[in-house]
């Protein structure tokens, strides 16, 4: 990867400094997310900012004793939420529609380019960042303990702090693999291969493939998670 | 908003001059996109870049006839795809679990963040962009046009080119309407008034309700997408 850079490097950041982070830099990074783009004008999203210590244990539990979800600077569950722009309709007058396929793939979307925006306004101010889908492991007591209203769904949290540590940039598989033009191209034997060489030095044990096996395989945490991701998206009204 | 600015202003830019996007540029581009944070190493997305004149026609039209997607110097369909990740474990030997409710999820946050990532790294170069949500107005004849097998899923689209406009920036919804501490905190009937007037200017109309109303009131352009995405989602392997 030769290619001169255009922004800063991401790198999952885990162990953040004590140094604290002024509100008026916060609110900023979150202007930032707030100018993403936006399906139709709805901004189908919300964040909720965990200040409570025991919130934040809980939290850190639920998603696997990740410790960095109690120690960050801040901490934020990023939320799909078609309530609010229901709560606008209806005091116009309006019913809103029925739509939970729909509501849930553009919320999810609309929440998740805000996130990433925020993510890279952090970082362009030097700011470390470390997603947390582990919080789909306890998503129905996340949806009790943070009073989610129906519409509103959980999708992951985000770190964010003074990076304590420097994380190596970790490996991306080959452009060709997630690249297609005018059709989708299945990946040769031999390309997959060469992915897995390549992405060797994502994790210690140099072995890609076990990683993906434990969440993705038969058995593994993807299937774990199902069950309770269903029932609340029936819980929420995502379901159909 | 007078808060000094992190990134380049976002504006969705619908009018792209005819100079060219030399190819070099395009891939620095995608490989800032593929730098973006991915759930468990397992980067759940594909862009389709569409080329042929006859598509990007088909897609435009599909989307209500947005000449700006025919028009456009790259436009891109971003994917969900759990499809490749499947094949490198198949690869292996495992065999890949159930779990389409946490698939989807996962995967369009996996291409949501990528994809943001590739429009705050093309408007730090100066380029235009503007996502395309109407693609879900003909999404089984898109998954038929670009051959996508079962584990993908066109979320939205994204043009790309240089500026041919300059849009005003769109207001945003009050930073406390999406940000909620420790748990979520509804909106007074007087923040939403606020919101409803600090919203007008979004639109020539001055009435941002009424939008809203048009996609996502009872009848509305969403409801009328949700049984085609329903129907797309039970072929690509994503309903449950």
């Amino acid at each position: 990867m030769s290619a001169e850079r255009i922004l800063p490097p991401h790198r999952s950041v885990r162990v953040f400094r004590a140094e604290p982070l002024p509100y008026e830099t916060f609110e900023r990074i979150l202007a930032e997310a707030q100018r993403a783009p936006t399906d139709a004008t709805a901004q189908m999203y919300s964040f909720i900012r965990i200040s409570s210590p025991d919130l934040r244990s809980r939290i850190a539990a639920i998603s696997g004793d990740q410790t960095h979800v109690a120690e960050a600077t801040e901490f934020l569950v990023v939320c799909a939420d078609v309530r609010r722009l229901e709560r606008v309709l209806e005091s116009r007058g309006h019913r809103p529609g029925a739509y939970p396929a729909v509501g849930l793939h553009f919320a999810i979307v609309d929440a998740t380019l805000a996130a990433q925006r925020l993510i890279d306004a952090a970082e362009a101010l030097g700011l470390g960042t470390v997603c947390i889908g582990g919080i789909l492991n306890g998503l129905e007591e996340l949806v009790d303990s943070l009073a989610l209203p129906r519409g509103v769904l959980p999708l992951f949290g985000v770190c964010l702090g003074w990076p304590g540590e420097e994380p190596v940039e970790r490996p991306r598989l080959a452009l060709s693999a997630v690249l297609h033009q005018d059709a989708y191209r299945e990946q040769e034997p031999g390309e997959i291969d060469a992915d897995v060489t390549r992405m060797a030095a994502i994790t210690r044990s140099r072995d890609w493939v076990s990683i993906l096996a434990r969440y993705f395989a038969s058995g593994g945490t993807m299937e774990q998670r199902e069950s309770g991701l269903r029932r609340v998206l029936e819980r929420q009204g995502f379901a159909w």
